[in-house]
């Protein structure tokens, strides 16, 4: 699980370095409008001491749309499936921690007509949880999908729904 | 807000003397079926160390269902308000922590006729989220009430909603 998690949270960071890359898209992603009150996939805290914590240090939580949690069961996503990716800080009270100021909020938006060059996904972070400070826009392959593409048996989403 | 939650929490666990106690009722909180599909109001995550880490150490989620959505806005909770506290094993993974097994469903039902010696509110936790495992039972006075109570203000619900 933490392979899979930290995974998909160093496609967001790592520019990496692909052969033959394909064309990236420039398509925006939409803002996931009432994310906050989707179905809460599931949830995880990166620490300090993690290699990915300067950049996801915190706490996370995965929320998916109607279309999205259909997704999940059914192991492939329909277009219309948006997944959010809520990182905020963690305020830690003396073994305790409570979630702070958002850092970021990741979104992946399925829709194979806008994004086939990245698996069907577009894929967007919106620094500080601000619609408009996109922190991806066109560089999503190199920047997300490169990291997510070995995961195409799961439609390139690294997360499974809990109960 | 620490305060606020481990109060909460101590809330459960704490058998605390209370001189004059009122009765306690037997009505039986409803398992809170649906409730993984509910709004996530927020999360914490409680460490070695913590007072109450051996009763609730791990990381928990509240979530309500569209009553006590409504509740959390208004600062009063109608009949029918549902609130689910739910308690996850943590797994260390190398400075980063994952969600584990359910430790306990702790469930908040608002109905005054059902509940008028506890604030309105039908008090219950169910051991490793199992409907059959009630921890609480006739106890929820002197188990969950008490510490609730200084908490009248907002209708003896501690914990805030969060953008």
């Amino acid at each position: 699980m933490r392979a899979l998690n930290t995974a998909w949270i160093a496609a967001v960071v790592a520019v990496t370095s692909i052969s033959g890359a394909v064309a990236e898209s420039s398509v925006e992603v939409p803002w996931p409008e009432g994310w906050r009150g989707w179905h809460h996939v599931k949830s995880m805290v990166i620490e300090d001491g993690h290699p990915l914590f300067a950049a996801f240090g915190g706490i996370h939580h995965l929320y998916a749309n109607e279309q999205a949690l259909e997704g999940y069961r059914a192991g492939a996503f329909p277009d219309g499936a948006v997944i959010a990716f809520d990182l905020l800080h963690v305020d830690d009270a003396g073994a305790a921690l409570e979630e702070g100021q958002r850092k970021v909020l990741g979104v992946m938006h399925k829709d194979s007509k806008r994004w086939p060059e990245t698996g069907g996904w577009g894929f967007e972070g919106f620094g500080g949880g601000d619609p408009a400070n996109r922190m991806v826009g066109a560089n999503a392959h190199d920047a997300c999908f490169a990291c997510h593409q070995p995961q195409a048996d799961s439609d390139y989403v690294f997360s499974r729904l809990r109960d």
